[in-house]
């Protein structure tokens, strides 16, 4: 038995997230049936992230287990040529037996990119999110300053029921940087992320941008718990999981 | 009667090309059905450049007669609301009535994006050119240095009988520069393209880049006028027409 870790992109829009589900194919779904095609073997994956339906990965971290040994650069080739061309494998690699993707994992970026200008541009529109009003980003960046560090972060979480996990999460970086075509992008870092988070956070700080909230609130929000008082859930084809840390 | 001019962005990988084909749908094509709704009376287009099925453009300037005064900002909004996704208008203004775009136009920028990357890569892919052998860059810029100035450009002509102006071109800039994602852009910058120019030049240069072409072999390569010397037509999708001077 061998523990094989790949380290996988994919363009999302057309996939319905990572994870198996009865609404559409998954990532998840399209690449055990193709391992099981190479390897004749059924294969269960693993993955550092459950993305939404919709978002993408430039560097998303899974893994299976091997029945038997396999040349793993060969295995890489012949995924990337069965595959869709809307995924893509990077990295193939044995790992140590109790390497586990997900409950390994230190640390995750998240970019989140938007569209500034006043007319949806054809080029990036599956990539980033059409925001045409104006945003200002240094009230974006001083709204980002009250986000860093550890807190409870409930007020950016959609559904605590489905979150067992701990709410307090540490953000170690929120750098907003100018891209070309009007586009910016928000990278988030971070210990974890709460269900759907980073999209929160990416609406809430476009609402600082364009006058909606003060970033002063933002402690404020953080410390009401309350997922109302934030702002909108960007939509996921903005989001991009960048890199997993271990 | 008023002379209309457009700047329009537009993804051409679903479209087969500017002018109206017998092929697919064309830009050509959908916007003048779609100006004629809104307009109410026929409408001919005319632009500065017929750009290949599956090229791209960022700002491609077109001119059409309007029988009536227009609100152009009116008509702007109508037609990106109108318009598919892959088409958008960015600038719509009245010029005086000589103004031609194909007539008047003294140079075009175009750009060639290559990806380098041994595995395709989800992103881009409909944008660039996976090139998946790697290239030298500054074989690229030394082939590159061969072919700025004014040649006659017939060894990079597909289709000379197309074509009856003048094979002799100034190509002013030829710019490579690095982009994130193992990708770069080539900026070509000319007085007048022939038919296929700009991707039979980024094909050529990329054989430069690969060791099938040396850099000094250009310049005879220009002087022997025969297409069958340069190099491959690099594919349509990794082309965009940036910018056209007036």
């Amino acid at each position: 038995m061998f523990n094989i870790k790949l380290v996988i992109a994919y363009f999302g829009v057309s996939y319905a997230g990572w994870q198996k589900t009865k609404m559409g194919p998954s990532i998840e779904e399209v690449l055990e049936q193709t391992l099981a095609r190479i390897l004749q073997h059924e294969v269960k994956l693993q993955a550092a992230s459950r993305t939404d339906a919709g978002v993408h990965a430039h560097a998303q971290v899974v893994n299976f287990i091997a029945q038997k040994p396999l040349d793993l650069n060969r295995l890489k080739y012949s995924l990337n040529g069965m595959l869709p061309k809307e995924i893509a494998i990077l990295e193939a690699v044995e790992m140590p037996f109790d390497f586990h993707p997900t409950l390994d994992t230190i640390g995750k970026e998240y970019w989140y990119q938007i569209c500034n200008s006043p007319t949806q541009l054809p080029f990036h529109r599956q990539t980033s999110w059409h925001f045409p009003y104006p945003l200002d980003l240094d009230q974006m960046r001083l709204a980002a300053s009250h986000l860093l560090g550890t807190h409870d972060f409930s007020s950016f979480c959609n559904d605590r029921k489905l979150w067992d996990r701990n709410p307090v999460c540490r953000l170690e970086k929120i750098e907003i940087t100018p891209l070309p075509g009007q586009r910016f992008n928000i990278a988030l870092l971070g210990d974890h992320f709460l269900f759907r988070m980073a999209r929160n956070l990416a609406g809430t700080l476009a609402y600082a941008g364009c006058g909606k909230l003060k970033p002063r609130e933002l402690s404020s929000i953080l410390e009401s718990k309350d997922r109302t008082l934030a702002g909108v859930t960007a939509p996921a084809h903005g989001l991009t999981l960048k890199q997993v840390f271990y």
